[in-house]
């Protein structure tokens, strides 16, 4: 075999979760799509506000010279200004431009955090359940992904993060709003955590970053605020898109925004540069960057995800399923009724419905639903949730 | 030091080159960007065909749902065909749209090929002079890139080429017309190439691959046509994109197209869509996509780029400038009137002239002209090309 090792390791891995996709496709082309209940992918389906295509067809129409010119590295400074002022106005951090580097989306943002920060064998830790590609990204740059379990409720296990970090952690990843869980980590509990890692850095005689993965942010319910780890911890780092703030995954447009007192601040700002360049990224596209700058503050309507989370949860509940009600995202993580997660995944799927076992993500024992899907496909599904419960049951 | 220890030393490595860009925004602002010759940077500055701007705006205000969503990491269907249509009609090779794959410009096809194939301590060999982000984009995935310089007319050493061959060798690297020194490889070359590569195959019994790094394939001069290497070899990935093309680089916008007979074509192909996904960049900017597959065979006005060409060429000449006559790309590769090219680049600066010494691009004694420019920086610049080659030659 010509290709390299590892990747064809990883297609192994991965390889039953498309197995999964096929038979979503399969059953689909059987059922009719609209027979299928398809909660499997975080594809946001809720339009982008209309403020985005009145605004990307002025730029177009504006059509400034050289507006698809190659630019520096870190993006184009209209964009770094707009986040930079955005973020310094949402947070009690004062931000310049400089802290700022755009990227194509928040899995470009990680990749060059993680480029610029890791040395071989250094170590990323995050809490889980987590976001599958992690481990990936982590591993691109020559480092490893250690996880911890949260607590039940899905919450940061403070004492299970201390025991875990040592002289080899470089990076603290969190994510909150979380994928899978919907969670968000609470103020105290970020400043518990920043004090924690002030201790460690000092102990260990080098800075342990916190990157913030946050592209849920602003996906929130019931009034709820997610509290900005800039306030509590100078060596942060937020690795953020307009993916679901916007409803624009497929246009690869986010951000780095470096905290201004970070440790090594200027060497890291050139290094997340230079990463950028190298890695292949070059630069943001460009005509999402003038298209972002214009838009910031500016959210999909959250009541839309809102309205299907409320529909999901009473549903769920009332046919019995345990659940923990997510504050953020637009993910469900309900536990498993039965014991192997994977086994319950497939009786869903015998129901037409397709979710994805939380031991994908670091979380056994639980099942994830992802709602950003039509009502339909939620009013469809609910019979099948209720007959799947008590299949398990009689089975157990 | 916190960052990462191998981007220390990049960033240490490239600062001259930064300080020559440091140099020369001082040297603008003591004498006025009019006043200074900005060869440095290959940034096309032939603005795009119209035809760019009216299909943007048409794919804007066509406004399907679900356009800037996700995507397979492959591509989306129709820019996929397009591709392999256009390129099956331009070649000899017939292709299916499974055969491409769109990415975040030539170097984000570049680093998803290289993390597809190299097993750590792979070797990428590449002719020299070449261009310089070789190196970053095979150690970003554990290979390590090896050059051969080409002839004195930087045509490819096939000699040289088989002797720094072994078992070690993934991936031959060719980047045709060149940057920096614009030559085109010959079809006899690239048959030669391509046996050579076949015999290799064999005898280390696993393929070697030929990656043909080709953005400048239409930016072309006299007459002249870029043969296509698929014709020569089974295992050839083609990496491009529309950066010179459509004068599109801040958009990233680009493809793989594997040949339809390379070795192990299912599991390459499943590696560079995965490796899309884990690199960080998911997939290709959605708008971009949809946009270059309605414009595919579609060329900036090269004349324009021939005029700067012939003008430097025959200016260049009257000096007393050693240069070989680029048939392809932007870029002039003259020989320096001093051995160190170093030196002579900075008594260009002297003029307020700004071109890249040859040693940046493994090509020593020669420095290299971007002649991207406008035509005025080009009238500009010709009084002091000329006192700084006299300049030269009264101190040699």
């Amino acid at each position: 075999m010509a290709i390299a090792t590892k990747m064809l390791q990883f297609m192994e891995k991965s390889s039953w979760i498309r197995r999964m996709f096929e038979e979503g496709a399969r059953l689909k082309q059987i059922h009719g799509a609209e027979n299928v209940f398809d909660f499997s992918l975080g594809n946001p389906n809720v339009p982008p506000p209309d403020a985005v295509q009145k605004k990307l067809a002025e730029i177009v129409n504006r059509c400034r010279p050289g507006m698809h010119a190659y630019m520096p590295n870190a993006g184009l400074a209209e964009v770094r200004c707009a986040v930079s002022d955005y973020l310094s106005r949402e947070h009690c951090v004062s931000l310049c431009s400089d802290n700022i580097i755009a990227t194509c989306g928040a899995a470009g943002a990680l990749n060059i955090i993680f480029k610029a920060l890791l040395d071989p064998e250094d170590e990323v830790l995050a809490p889980s359940p987590y976001f599958v590609e992690y481990g990936f990204y982590a591993d691109n740059h020559g480092g490893v992904l250690r996880t911890v379990p949260t607590l039940a409720d899905f919450t940061l296990d403070l004492d299970g993060m201390a025991a875990a970090m040592g002289p080899r952690t470089k990076v603290v990843l969190i994510n909150s709003p979380n994928n899978p869980t919907g969670q968000i980590y609470s103020a105290e509990s970020l400043q518990q955590l920043g004090r924690l890692l002030e201790g460690r850095s000092k102990q260990y005689g080098r800075p342990i970053y916190l990157v913030s993965d946050e592209p849920y942010r602003k996906i929130v319910y019931d009034g709820h605020v997610v509290p900005c780890p800039f306030d509590f911890y100078l060596n942060t780092l937020i690795a953020t898109s307009y993916s679901k703030e916007l409803s624009l995954p497929g246009e690869r447009i986010g951000f780095v925004a470096v905290h201004p007192h970070a440790a090594d601040l200027s060497a890291l700002l050139g290094a997340l540069s230079l990463a950028n360049r190298i890695l292949g990224f070059v630069n943001a596209p460009a005509l999402m960057q003038y298209l972002v700058a214009e838009l910031q503050g500016l959210t999909v309507d959250v009541s839309i995800y809102q309205r299907k989370r409320d529909r999901l949860v009473s549903g769920l509940g009332e046919a019995g399923y345990d659940l923990i009600v997510p504050p953020g995202a637009f993910y469900l993580f309900p536990r498993s009724p039965l014991p192997d997660d994977v086994e319950f995944v497939r009786l869903l799927q015998d129901e037409n419905i397709l979710t994805v076992p939380g031991s994908g993500f670091g979380g056994p024992g639980h099942f994830r639903i992802a709602y950003c899907v039509d009502d339909a496909t939620i009013e469809g599904a609910m019979p099948g949730f209720a007959r799947a419960i008590n299949r398990a049951r009689s089975a157990g």
